[in-house]
């Protein structure tokens, strides 16, 4: 077997097998295959797309070149949450306690913010001593004992996916549905999951700017999870309009408690019990998905996901008392307010530049590199369909320093549209996809 | 500038600027830009194309990479002919001194075996003595004293070729056809010609199995050669069935002599002709190919261009006097005979399946850093188009080693096409791209 034939075999868009994927892919995970011969084997993939069948040898090669979570012992189900990424979502943080209310187990290995995007540990890591590096032994006992555990990919896990994203993203390579397919599900599976929502999004917030092209990654990651053994149901969620009110690490924390405690804001609400709903079907602990909502409002309503948040914090190496008591003040001293420009309605929020004024802001980071703020960060106090009057408070913004504010308020004011007229509610939830 | 970014813009099929086109492969040359980065965009390029104006500015980008041939001081005109590969292809060795007989200098830089197809180098270099790694000044001397020299390619002429060939060939991104007119014409230019005929080969031996695809790169070829004011006229040939009767490296030397001489074959004399009657027109020796071709004709009946051919032996360090002693008998003593199978016509023999035999054999190699035998080879007895007994003699055939031709003799057998009645003539020449 040559690599130069098995590229050439995508060139001309036929289907790999798993024995190629293996030579090629597990090969250079091993340091056999260079990465000169990866990356036109990615681009060729670009323009020519994987089977099905293809894009579940890939992920199983490449979740073979690593080791996975051994979660025996603990009683299941197991069901987890992954979004492609947004700007302001922190559903995960609100959604697993709710699930582990519910007797649910989720092994949750998350992210960290990248470009316009935010991190679930990057959010976590604001929280004082909070530790996202957990080591396999103690990830699986905090599951065990809280429901849940967050933490992030250990360089054992998937190390073809950390390789092959890393070389992705200088070639040009990333967007490619079946390459993204394979590297969110080798390490889903890898995590020891069986059960799997997806929160696709689309917009400009999104990593997919179109509905339809979200899609078809919807349809691909759950035909591959098929094909994987796991039951996999995607909702394909507007990304256009950051999610909920907050947007920064801690203060996205904050909003997170808000919602366990039944004071969040209505377009985060929905999509998190829409998520949670249908990781509580998955978990059979109800008969389909809005069965599953009214149970997950209930438990929430019950207070034990808060309890289960704070106990989560405190297994991580948190002080939820501190918490608690940092809450609403745990700021950057560098900050500013956005007023309103203009009389009439704020007809959207662009989400993505918003996400990218967060990077100047210090929320987020453009290299992997790059330190994070904890303390940075918008609040918004009109998103789309608010009525407004010139000079009103639309976002309270922090900043790790001065030079980072006076980027980002340029961009933070042109993210705001205004229209004379009411604009028409937006649909969060475009589709399900299972 | 990034080179993420440019290889972004190909993928969208973008028209590459001058200037991104020497960031990214000036820089690839230079060692600033990772090879990774260059295969994924060969492999963007070879599914988008470039456009003629892109291909012409990569094609000066790869030109300045190194240094160009001084032939200032040279009385011209400079014409050079080029072939783009095939079995039995000796008709440099003949048209060269073709066309200096008639005054025209040809600065010639030829290339190696590699694969099925043969290389003027390796020939060349069976003749005892003969060196084609000339300093620049001795090429340049020797094309003043006998109008032609025949050198390889030094390593400060199109270092960006070398290194970027290397990689298209372990990243399946060789067929492409702007790489390919790129790769071509920035070491025509290099040499210091001005006017250049190509042949362009297609069928079973050539590259460009299918005549479609040989007229799309003469096309590129041609435009392209214009926009870098080279003056270029391209011939579509085919190549189905070796050229001539010897396949082999000093074989085809002397194939060539007998050529000179007046002895060749017809379908050998065909294409040399139409080439060097083509060179003869852009050399400013006739009004257009037609009187070009009957220039050659008479020019060759001479004498001049055979004298032209030994001499040119013994200022690159050859003895012809001991070329024209070993002539017929210079053999490897490891042989072999093969006979017809059938009675009737041989209706074929089969390009491909003849050089991948010689490779076998010992004439040619699969990779670039195998040795070649000069005394190792296929004569021919009867081509398509033969009457044919069976037992009778098709080939003499000439191994460097017992195994080889072991190897090779079923290969040479499975070659030859027979048929019950008389097969078609082959149409050589199937037009003229200019």
């Amino acid at each position: 077997m040559r690599a130069v034939d098995i590229i050439m075999n995508k060139r001309a868009g036929k289907e790999l097998t798993r024995q190629e994927l293996e030579f090629l892919i597990g090969g250079y995970a091993a340091g056999n295959i260079p990465d000169y011969q990866v990356s036109a084997w990615a681009m060729a993939v670009f323009f020519m797309g994987m089977t099905p069948i293809e894009t579940a040898a890939l992920t199983r090669v490449m979740l073979e070149s690593g080791s996975k979570i051994d979660l025996s012992g603990i009683q299941g189900p197991f069901v987890d949450k992954h979004s492609t990424g947004g700007v302001g979502d922190k559903t995960s943080l609100i959604l697993a306690p709710i699930a582990a209310s519910l007797g649910i187990r989720v092994p949750m290995m998350s992210g960290r913010a990248l470009g316009h995007t935010g991190g679930t540990l990057d959010k976590l890591e604001s929280i004082p001593g909070y530790r996202t590096s957990l080591p396999a032994d103690e990830f699986k006992n905090i599951i065990a004992a809280d429901g849940f555990a967050m933490t992030g990919q250990t360089k054992d896990i998937v190390p073809a996916d950390r390789l092959l994203y890393a070389l992705r993203d200088v070639s040009a390579t990333v967007e490619s549905i079946p390459l993204i397919t394979a590297s969110i599900l080798s390490k889903k599976a890898a995590e020891g999951t069986k059960g799997l929502v997806l929160d696709v999004k689309f917009g400009s917030g999104a990593f997919m700017k179109e509905s339809a092209e979200g899609k078809k990654l919807a349809r691909s990651l759950v035909d591959t999870g098929a094909a994987l053994g796991l039951s996999v149901i995607a909702l394909l969620t507007d990304m256009n309009e950051p999610l909920g009110n907050m947007v920064g690490n801690f203060l996205e924390v904050e909003e997170s408690l808000d919602c366990l405690e039944g004071k969040g804001p209505a377009d985060l609400m929905e999509v998190t019990l829409e998520l949670a709903g249908r990781m509580a079907f998955l978990g059979g602990k109800a008969k389909d998905s809005a069965e599953g909502r009214r149970v997950c409002e209930k438990t929430l309503a019950g207070g034990q996901p808060r309890e289960l948040f704070l106990r989560n914090i405190k297994s991580q190496g948190g002080n939820p008392d501190e918490v608690l008591r940092i809450r609403g003040n745990y700021r950057s001293p560098v900050s500013a307010e956005v007023r309103a420009g203009s009389n009439g309605y704020t007809s959207g929020i662009d989400a993505w530049k918003i996400g990218h004024a967060c990077v100047q802001l210090g929320v987020g980071r453009n290299r992997t590199e790059d330190k994070v703020s904890p303390v940075a960060g918008v609040q918004f106090f009109a998103k789309s369909g608010a009525k407004v009057t010139a000079g009103d408070l639309l976002m309270k913004v922090w900043a790790a320093d001065r030079e980072g504010l006076q980027a980002a308020l340029p961009q933070l004011n042109d993210a705001v549209a205004y229209s004379q007229t009411m604009p028409a509610k937006r649909n969060l939830i475009l589709e399900e996809i299972s």
